[in-house]
């Protein structure tokens, strides 16, 4: 069961980043998944969303997979991120897909399918490892 | 010899990127550093600089290094970036040190080394692809 | 509809590999799996498949996915690898099941997942990118 | 200070590693750089040395340079590994130069450039972490 659901993962990502308007779409076992609206602060000439905002989503949205998992005490921090660009977005809002690989006492490690609203081809496939710090 | 300046690749990114104030701080052959200011946009609670801020800066060292050796005309995307996050970041400026690795005709590779201005010890360091677009 | 079966790809592969004597378990569109035999030469002491073992594995996996897509006559080389280990393998044969996420013209991008036989768990994870050379 | 010297890591290795002739060629603070003797068992089809004996080599450094800081009792173990492949080596040598970036008390995190001996332009460029057991 995770130990939190969407609304609170909702809440607590509202204080913790101010700037980047996230929505928690869907919580399950393992896995989450987010939508980033794009607003013109993300776009790039051409009206493709940029490289670093796909970075943000695909970050945050493991991000919340594991805090479902683990709760909102921990301070979990990223310590690797690989992303490989697929296909140019359009200008929609970005799908992010999280799914852990492994939750383990120190390190989490998963995976994040990146989507443009609207094409199911992905945009951009991440992975990510999260250090998770000693319980107290 | 470098085919734009640094004033030149900071016209050129005052254009693309107008959301982002980077600074271009030097150019060499093979390799450019810059500066990004950080403001509270980039900010997490406990005042370090947010994992997504230290991949932009990144990715903005190594592809204006790119752009000085192949010039503007060029559309060079990312289509890999990896980066390993080394120590908590305070709150200043981050410079990034990018050195590329190799310039082909269809893949130019490089590594990023970043700085929180005033320590010398990194706080990440990152590597990323670009795909150059054929010749016309 | 993959341009080479099981049977052919087993076929190029013991002339390209002739020392690492991997089996081609299935072919499907955008997809393969693989066996690799595990012997004494793969295990670390304490029985454990080595690390290299398991990045031979996820990237033979990939590069029959692609030359099932592509055909024999293709030399797709590696140009970005990147993987997570998981969990210790036991020191059992190594099954490998690769995805492609993107066949372009001039690259193509997948992921891997690595099982140790009899084991649901996955024991690693890998993303990685051929460069595809251009068609004659 | 390192734990360890050259003639100590190479009996370490040796028994560790007892298929891998692997040497140890220098030891410095944070650093190591091992010679990979080439033999036909790595090479591919045209005489180039495979990306698994490159990947095998830059693990192995990284490997020698943090054994050689934190002694031989540790059993540290890759948790992520990632590389660029750049030039086609040579049937030559690969000489692999690690440097840690960072060697915190539970991860280490270095990168390593792979030669082929004789030319001064690397063949492939990694990163990897390992996992540091905790002192007992």
């Amino acid at each position: 069961m995770p130990k939190m659901n969407e609304k609170e993962l909702q809440e607590f990502l509202e204080n913790e980043f101010v700037q980047c308007p996230i929505l928690v779409e869907k919580v399950e076992p393992m896995g989450a998944t987010i939508r980033q609206p794009i607003t013109d602060a993300y776009l790039r000439p051409g009206g493709t969303v940029s490289g670093p905002a796909l970075m943000l989503a695909a970050d945050a949205a493991l991000y919340i997979a594991i805090l479902a998992e683990i709760g909102p005490v921990a301070l979990a921090v990223t310590t690797n991120f690989n992303i490989n660009f697929l296909r140019k977005p359009a200008p929609n809002d970005i799908i992010a897909e999280a799914k852990i690989h492994k939750l383990g006492g120190r390190l989490a490690v998963g995976e994040i399918t990146l989507f443009s609203e609207g094409n199911p081809d992905p945009v951009a496939h991440a992975t990510a490892t999260y250090s998770i710090p000693p319980a107290q």
